[in-house]
Formats: C-alpha cells, structure tokens, sequence
C-alpha cells in the first residue's frame, strides 16, 4: 500500500504513455494533483474530446475533426500538387513552413521490413486513386533510410503512370526526423526539388 | 492552421505537464489519437477520478482517498514514532523499504527562502499539534541543501519539547563503487563512521 488506488491508478495510467517511466509517471501525477484543479479537468477533457471528434480524413489520410479535412476542402490550395508524407506531423511541418501550397497525402509511415511494415499498410493504394488531374508528386517522406526506402519505391510506381515525381532537396540533414527540421531548411529543400 | 482544433487543444494541454516540451506533447498526443482507445479514455478518467477522491490527510498530511488515511488508520502501525517528509512520493519510497513500521507527517515541502517557502508554507504547526504520546521524531527530509535547513529548523522546534529527534544516516549507498561517490558524501561517510 505505497499510494492510495485512484493515485496508483493515475501513475500507472501515465506510466503507459511512450516516453514515460516509473518516476516520470509519478511526477505528472502528483502535478496533475496539486497543481491547478481547472488544468488537470481541461486535459481529461481534451484528451477525451480528441479521440471522440478526430478521425482520418477520407482524401489525404491525415488526422481532422472535418471529413474531408481543412486542408482537401481549402479552394485556395493547388490541387495538381500532392505532398506524400509519412506522419500528420509532417505535415504540421511542412505547413509551419509556408512554402507549400498544394494538397498532402500522409502514408501512416513508412516501409520497414523489419517492423513487418510493407507497402500494403502504407495507404499507396489510396494516393494511386487521388491521381487524376494530378501534374506532380513530391515525396517527403523522411531522409532516412525507411523514408528513402519509400520514396524509391513510390517512384517506381508513380513515374509509369506518367505522373511527375519530385523528391525534397538533399539539404535535408541525414538521419533525421522531418517534424525536427527548422522552416528555413524544409523552404529550401521544397524549392530545390529535383526530378527522381 | 497546423492542426485540427482538438488536436492543437490536447497538444497545449500536454505542453503544460512539467518537464513536457512542445515535440513531446506532440507525440503524446498522437500516441493518445492513434493507440488503443480505451487507453485514452482510461488514462482521461483516471485523471478526473483522481482529482475528485483524492485529498489530504487531516493527520498527517500525505494524499489519500480516506480520511484518515490507511496508513493513520492502521492498528498495526508503531503511533509512538513519526517518520517526517517531504512529498507524498517520499512515503511511498520509505514504504517500499519496508523498513519503518511508525506513522509519517508530510511537510508539503521544504523550508527555501530562495522560492519564497518559509517555514509558515509548511505543515509544521500540525506536526506539533500531533506530539502527544510520540516518543520519537525522525527528520527523513531530502538530503539536499532545504531538506537540511527544514530538518535543522525542526530539530530546534522539537528538542525543548522533550521528544527524541533523530536524522536518517548519511554514507555510502548500497552496492555502489566507492571511486564514482561524490566528495561531499564520502566526508559524511567518513564523519559518521561506526565501530565494527
């Protein structure tokens, strides 16, 4: 009997988030309790009003609480570009970023053969059928080696079909996560995008 | 727009848990979008329920679902010794100890000028109005340049009343390599040494 159920309960719920340990859990929770009572009400709330209204949109698969979301339903967008990215965040990203103007599709990853992740659980088969009226096809998948991995392969699968495909610019920093890229770097690998 | 509204909502409330920077609330909440729904929707009660049962110790302070709480409220625990912490998360390391059998009184805190904590801020008074029947105080306040002043504090507060106060030993931890000991603790160790 270390700590009273609601708050055993409380750490271990926490301790189930990626990232956060024993030790880490039991600080937010003791947070969560003494600080503010306003401030740990709005987060249950928030948490569960997220999973209620936020689902995938229907066209480009990233997360919205509108179907289509903002972004497939925004007229001022150009809809014969399509930026493919692995993760939602990516494109929070590229949108922090102000250099793109076109429509995305996010894959929900990337191949990786050893996570058991092959194409088929990658939605290609949904970008495939976004291509009509479509001029070009800028990956932006990750520069490391499972983004890199699904960009050659969505090459090979695009390119045949006549559609133009585009790959950031190499300033991209190796070995690293789009969403930790600064604005200036991803500006100046989408302007010097180069024909795969 | 970056983010759908309850996704930018859940992410700022994240960002407010200490120690939680804006990239880790981002992929906590994502992990709390995409994983398991009834993880989310547990972690979210856990929160509320928490906040709703869980206070004080009217005596001794710790945090709990009953008042008082199971430790104060337990027949088998030693009430002529009061083991005297910090932080709630305190008693829950000297209880997986299993080495103190007495009752504990939870500071709220350390004495810190520097961050404007007097003595005032601290359960004090409440732990002399407790004294009667105690024949024993031990002062089991952090290690650290507060929990040294607080102990220093109390030991003066308690003495002239007549009961025992005693301090936790400082030395060397268990099953470390004397050679990575810090100074300050190996002049304790040395200090406080016993006859074998």
């Amino acid at each position: 009997m270390q700590y009273a159920a609601p708050i055993a309960r409380l750490i271990e719920e926490l301790g189930r988030l990626p990232g956060v340990g024993p030790k880490t859990a039991q600080r937010l929770a003791f947070h969560l309790l003494l600080a503010d009572r306003e401030e740990a009400v709005r987060l249950a709330a928030a948490i569960v009003e997220a999973r209620e209204r936020v689902r995938h949109c229907s066209v480009c698969w990233n997360l919205t609480d509108a179907d289509p979301c903002a972004l497939c339903s925004d007229p001022a967008r150009d809809r014969s570009l399509i930026c493919v990215v692995e993760e939602p965040k990516d494109v929070a990203a590229l949108e922090r970023s102000r250099a793109f103007r076109g429509l995305y599709h996010v894959l929900q990853g990337a191949i990786s053969p050893l996570d058991g992740i092959g194409p088929d659980k990658l939605r290609i088969k949904e970008l495939l059928d976004r291509l009509g009226g479509v001029r070009e096809v800028i990956l932006a998948t990750n520069p490391d080696v499972e983004g890199e991995a699904t960009a050659l392969y969505l090459s090979r699968l695009l390119q045949p079909l006549g559609v133009k495909v585009t790959r950031l610019a190499r300033g991209l920093p190796e070995g690293g996560d789009l969403d930790y890229v600064d604005e200036v770097t991803l500006s100046r690998a989408l302007e010097g995008r180069r024909e795969m």
